[in-house]
């Protein structure tokens, strides 16, 4: 029988003290994620951390609730604000997104095409439903953290998105943040 | 189709914006809980809240994340600190908790008799596993109050803790707090 798992999130990194699975996604892990190539190219040479996930390890099947830290760090490639790969679920599982640090928005997308995005500051407690892919993105000047729970069954799938990619685009223009399409058909909605 | 939910949890009073389910828990509403019935009666002309919840409601299905946040306000039943009903679930089911203020414990206990618990401060994490009752305490001086996620599908079982209780006992002996064994047959370990 399993037993409790007690951990801690310093809210100010968003990293998770011991025994957390750590994954890390530099620059060089996201071709294809963002849309300026050649920006991401001529930032190898100083390997960026983009973002990194903190992960509490639990069985999966069905009852037990995978959940952790996603930490995006602040910067853009050219005009495009660092994210994250974004998925969907390969089975139908939500997922929800607390907001602890930072400043971002989520994008939200279902197969079909509809698509919702909302801004997150601390506090914003998103539910994103079972089938909708979801990225986040940081539009702020330091750490974006939320934390996530999801059933622990449900998978991932990369995929979809890296080949078909998300309708918007989070750009800095002028030096403010804008959403613009991806200019693809869909059809979209503002949730604030 | 469902679409996402996007709500806000005022970090300093608990409180979810709009649109959640609001359960309020009075005294009065939890005879059998507290040890201490005389004490319980005694201040029952003032029905005083001892705490709330507010969830987002998802459908109960399979995949689907029920979530919200649980405010235990300060107080005590004589020398018991307050606490929440506690529950089982009906099926086997996780659940997340993390403490977003306050100070206070989460005690957790199998069918079978092994209790755990563990203090919660702002940034504790407790993966409550399935088949585990668990029950949050306030032992501190503001509001206790935690973000939860659990499985929507598994349904909550309050009657077998209602009938037989936990095996700790939170308590004010002299101005501190401590924690006693209720004098029922169980193994325990103290997670920290």
């Amino acid at each position: 029988m399993m037993k409790p798992i007690c951990r801690f999130i310093d809210f100010e990194t968003g990293k998770i003290g011991s025994n957390a699975k750590i994954t890390k996604r530099y620059l060089s892990d996201l071709e294809g994620v963002f849309r300026d190539i050649d920006a991401l190219r001529s930032m190898f040479n100083r390997d960026i951390l983009v973002y990194e996930v903190h992960e509490i390890v639990v069985p999966e099947r069905a009852g037990e609730i995978t959940h952790g830290t996603s930490i995006i760090y602040p910067g853009k490639v050219g005009d495009e604000y660092f994210m994250t790969k974004g998925h969907f679920h390969v089975r139908a599982g939500g997922e929800v997104y607390l907001c602890l640090k930072g400043e971002g928005y989520i994008l939200m997308e279902e197969k079909g095409g509809r698509s919702s995005y909302s801004k997150m500051i601390p506090g914003s407690l998103v539910y994103v439903p079972p089938l909708w892919a979801h990225r986040t993105i940081n539009m702020g000047t330091k750490e974006f953290t939320c934390f996530y729970a999801f059933p622990s069954e449900v998978g991932h799938d990369y995929e979809s998105i890296e080949k078909k990619g998300f309708s918007k685009l989070f750009l800095e223009r002028d030096g403010k943040p804008v959403i613009e399409n991806a200019h693809r058909d869909h059809q979209d909605s503002f949730l604030g």
